[in-house]
């Protein structure tokens, strides 16, 4: 949504639209980017640069050097991420999810995903309870079958597990001014009285653990940098609680097919879901905007541009994962020996492929539920 | 307080002071006075007119006579009341509960008691959650005290089994606006946004077993004036939720021991406690503000006001069940033949030996708390 005072494009938790700006993001939210000093201490834990922070998806954080000292002395830290269940899951939601499995098995670490129900439910006006209900059983299958260690995850749906967060969440909400939420989030005297409280719903699972073992407990979010408004204001009321502030790093956006922002489970041509068939992947990246020219004389001639097309980017940020073919793909595109037509099969071949492997992982997912669902009596490994 | 822009006396959940004009209340609220047609029903159901309802303590209501109605087209109703566990109990506390009491007996009505323990600790800005909890636990000892039917009581204590109300409360929330709040509570922008979700919550059980039953389940509360706030607002969204409008009887409040105004917890002098000792009672009453006049001879000459005189509300509303006598002691203390000392030293005895009674229920509550609790397995009589 364009703001209409600014002209510049918004990114808040429920709007991201337009040609997103990462460093005046970074600027504006006042976070820090991944330097060499977090890629020391990654290659010093994990012996390896990881795939998203080498290839920038993941590319801004706030604390994440204090998590890793916290590390380094000894303290663990847990995982927090979540999904709000308003559609189906796209490609875009699995690349922070993939990330954060990748945390998980390098650094032995608890996972706590919050799936937040009553937040679509609140949010959106159309969207009854039957049907977020409905959503969310079939988001679980995407969270699980990322692949998650059933040992060191709790999945926590807000409706069913409320008992345990509301007791944090009015802790949360009473250090909490209407102001604070209207300044951060853009509420207005039209919003309803549930999505003004929701984001003390969200800050409580940053507390959780801690508050469960009694003792502050580091908690890092891998989550897309448009939560962090959320992390903001949770980290704000911190102190209060008498816990650690959490850490963030945060990620971009998979592109859009279509020309620019990211894709939305509300434009369904534009991104590629969990259960899309092979012939939906073709058309979709078949109709892809590309950064290529409008003739094959023009793009032989002049080449490509991949810093604009999203073929390229599920390539970068997904689907290539040698770095020296992905190098030779964006040569390949600049200097047009790579036609769109041409990169677009190569790209369905590989998400075909991938769907593929992930559906089965999907299906088989449905016996694995009840391992994942939070249980406030399942030890924490912390 | 009172309203800087009017110079009116006001009226909220959590602000009541100044001497209350009830007549104003009524048609600010728009609601009904209880007239013949309500007496003729409770003549025609309990063979009586009430005490409290023929001494004008529950003195308004809103679809009582339809609560009436479906009730004799054999359509059971529910009772729904609660407390908000700030402080101590104290008489003017009991008054409306001994009516809910009354009504449970008479139409053999399931009660469901809310403890509002999230809005307490949301709206005090120094009470802690700790003091909440053991403000909580004490203040169910006076509920039980009572004597509710356990088997058809069930006490919900909100942050306890808010997994029982946040389902509904969610649904509330999403069709209530900000605006919507500001107006009816005078919410502001620096007001937490705990006490801005809180209506949802105080909303949720006048629907909760209707929830549970699957079907319409008429609900009547009665309580406190002050409390009319959340009932409008309940019964705008009743029809979105597909239930019915919850009903509601209203009582005045127990003056306070001082000039004007109810009983306030946060004024210690001004109201007697449950915990109250004889010693207690009897400076608090020695005391307490009166229609009196400055000198005896005054007094013998003028007689006093009783329309003024809390000792005199303490009677009519509670103390004196006996119409003659209250009447003689009306007439006694107009004529200048009854001092106030001497009033007061009669009341101070039927206040001791009330207390002394009551502190002994109060003591065997501590055995049946777990009786009175708030289980979803519980069969419900509707």
């Amino acid at each position: 949504m364009q703001n209409s005072k600014t002209g510049a494009n918004e990114v808040t938790p429920w709007v991201v639209e337009g040609e997103v700006d990462y460093n005046r993001l970074v600027q504006q939210f006042g976070t820090k980017y991944i330097d060499d000093d977090i890629i020391e201490y990654f290659k010093k834990f994990t012996g390896e640069i990881n795939f998203f922070i080498r290839r920038t998806f993941f590319f801004s954080h706030r604390d994440l050097d204090w998590i890793f000292k916290k590390y380094e002395e000894g303290e663990r830290f847990y995982l927090y991420t979540g999904r709000g269940p308003s559609g189906k899951v796209h490609i875009g939601h699995l690349l922070p999810w993939y990330f954060t499995k990748y945390l998980q098995e390098q650094f032995n670490a608890q996972l706590l995903f919050q799936v937040t129900d009553d937040e679509k439910f609140l949010y959106r006006d159309t969207l009854s309870m039957d049907e977020v209900n409905k959503m969310t059983l079939d988001n679980l299958l995407d969270i699980i079958a990322i692949g998650f260690d059933p040992k060191r995850t709790q999945i926590l749906i807000d409706i069913k597990k409320i008992q345990e967060l509301y007791p944090i969440s009015i802790r949360v909400a009473k250090a909490i001014t209407y102001s604070t939420v209207k300044a951060v989030f853009g509420f207005e005297d039209s919003t309803n009285i549930g999505m003004i409280f929701f984001p003390s719903i969200q800050a409580a699972p940053a507390f959780l653990y801690s508050e469960k073992l009694r003792r502050s407990v580091p908690c890092l979010i891998p989550a897309a940098i448009d939560q962090d408004n959320f992390w903001r204001m949770t980290r704000d009321v911190a102190e209060k609680l008498g816990y650690y502030k959490p850490a963030q790093v945060h990620s971009k956006f998979l592109p859009a097919l279509s020309k620019g922002g990211k894709m939305s489970s509300s434009l369904p041509e534009t991104a590629i879901y969990t259960t899309d068939k092979p012939k939906d992947i073709e058309r979709k990246i078949k109709n892809a905007f590309t950064g290529g020219q409008p003739t094959i004389e023009e793009q032989r001639k002049r080449g490509a541009n991949p810093d604009i097309c999203p073929v390229f980017f599920y390539e970068k940020y997904f689907f290539e994962k040698d770095d020296i073919k992905l190098n030779e793909i964006e040569i390949e595109c600049r200097t047009g020996k790579l036609l769109c037509g041409e990169h677009k099969m190569c790209l369905i071949n590989k998400v075909k492929e991938f769907l593929l492997e992930f559906q089965e992982k999907r299906e088989k997912a449905k016996d694995k539920v009840n391992e994942f669902l939070y249980d406030p009596e399942k030890e924490i490994a912390l």
